[in-house]
């Protein structure tokens, strides 16, 4: 109850005079027409543009003087520009994390945010799988070869049929990913804090308490868990030894939840076959790091969860511009975080 | 009718005293049991090891003694072993192409060869799937960044969620691979000579006179014909220029069906966005071809339908033995070739 009154609270109607929307997202026509029509005469003002949709920085460079009378920023500005607006009310993100923003100092009490969340299911799960079939197929070890113009036979392969695939994290992300590797043929098992609740894609749900026990058992390790004390270094030296000698781990969540240099020794010493990493710790990934260094880890720089598919950039479109009405409305928006 | 007559000609039972199975393939002890009950009193040497499985040289090296005498070769030896063994009556092969085995001069007229076409299905249609996504996620290029320790955004990516994904070729391999691309969301064609067959996985059948018609409409093109006249350079220069500049083109079935020369000149000048090559033209492919520098260009070395997995493996071992129990038992085998 309590929560409920506090939206009531936040999302009173804003006051047209007081108001102004720094939108950050790339936008076409039509799309911009409709935010325009959604703010209800509020004043708005956009800073990206359609040709930066792909790309991956909307909104690095919000003018000062905006900043300064923003009251909504639609876009993930660096955490500085968010500091340097001492007027915002809401910051509706286009990521599906905001834990950037939840550091102390980076947004007045009382500012609420709101995230993209279920945006990006489709391109992190997509990119996961790639990373997964890539890796069964010895894809990376291939290109590695391809550089020095080797043509030679890298030996065996895995396949998804009949593997047990277990991810950590079932949220919107782990249940498209599950649902993928489903349609492939494997067995989907899942890890979360209340495994008492199905989730379309995972054949059977456990605890985080059976994750020891599930570990040696499972083909491939498919992580997408949030940033939170609980998480960090989830998979560490101990549980590395755990996994199977021929299992294949995945991170596209946080790069702490796994402990980077415990992997670059288990992959050395065969532990495990290989690791695909979105993410890692720290980020970027220190040129000095040995898992640069490893044949059998792929390593993207932390783009799973960019705009890179229109279809995302459509998703995350459609939830900030309802958003918008929502608060327009002074009605409860989806997906708050604060 | 002339072809089933033929048939239980050269399948009369044959006789202890003459015959010699030289068997090629990785058995186990159990499977190795189960080819000598096979061979009903029949004498079988076995020249390869168990160790030897998941690799790509079986019955490299048959003794000279042994080819001498040969009268039946379960396996892939190199042509001019073949040729050593005056004395053979059928080749089994463990591959699914055989073409290597009908060139003038290899086999005496009259030899039967049989293959393990339909063992190969799915790693190879998995290995084109591997590769599918691989590009559509730039994996690559992500990991040629690797080797130089760059931390860098590649930018827009795809997905098969609502692409029309064109297969050549739509037999064993090619309806697996539809198969595949239709579980992850993709519209699938298919070409093939006698499109009024329905295949499985594949949504629509055309014939090989529609290509030029399908080639600018789909977003990916995955090949697996055969080498025969036909085919040869099938995807040539014109084509590559009726191709959409944002597909992709697979191929895993024979090398020169694809003009690799015109290929490197399309992907340079972005005419199609990616290829993945399992096969090329030559092979080995010559380490001064420019397909080698091709960064949109992934290369592997003829592997994909390789003994990779082990379900590949047993697949061979079953055909072979079913095979060879219906020589034993005078009786039409499957996968007849001649």
């Amino acid at each position: 109850m309590s929560d409920e009154s506090s939206v009531e609270e936040t999302n009173a109607k804003p006051e047209a005079d007081n108001e102004l929307i720094v939108n950050c997202l790339p936008l076409n026509a039509d799309e911009r027409k409709a935010f325009i029509d959604a703010a209800g005469g509020l004043r708005q003002e956009f800073v990206t543009t359609e040709s930066e949709r792909l790309g991956m920085g909307w909104g690095n460079n919000i003018p000062a003087s905006l900043l300064r009378a923003a009251t909504v920023i639609v876009g993930n500005p660096p955490v500085d520009q968010v500091r340097a607006a001492p007027s915002l009310r809401w910051l509706q993100t286009s990521s599906a994390g905001v834990d950037t923003y939840l550091r102390g100092g980076v947004l007045s009490t009382g500012t609420m945010i709101t995230s993209a969340s279920g945006a990006y299911g489709q391109a992190v799960s997509e990119h996961m799988f790639a990373m997964m079939w890539a890796l069964m197929k010895r894809l990376p070890e291939y290109r590695a070869n391809q550089d020095e113009r080797i043509w030679r036979d890298a030996g065996d392969t895995l396949s998804p049929v009949g593997a047990s695939v277990l991810v950590i994290g079932t949220g919107d992300i782990g249940s498209h990913f599950a649902t993928l590797a489903k349609a492939v043929g494997a067995t989907t098992l899942g890890v979360r804090r209340t495994p008492s609740t199905a989730v379309r894609g995972v054949d059977r749900m456990y605890g985080f308490d059976t994750l020891d026990e599930l570990l040696p058992q499972v083909d491939v390790v498919a992580m997408v868990v949030p940033a939170t004390a609980q998480t960090h270094h989830l998979i560490d030296a101990r549980r590395l030894r755990l996994m199977n000698r021929g299992a294949v781990l995945i991170n596209a969540g946080r790069g702490d939840a796994i402990d980077c240099m415990a992997l670059a020794q288990a992959l050395e010493a065969g532990d495990i076959r290989a690791a695909g990493l979105d993410v890692t710790e720290p980020e970027p990934l220190p040129a000095t790091h040995p898992l640069w260094d490893s044949v059998n880890c792929l390593i993207t720089p932390h783009v799973a969860g960019g705009a890179h598919l229109e279809s995302t950039v459509k998703a995350v479109i459609a939830i900030a511009l309802e958003n918008l009405k929502r608060y327009v409305a002074g009605i409860p928006p989806q997906n708050r975080i604060l």
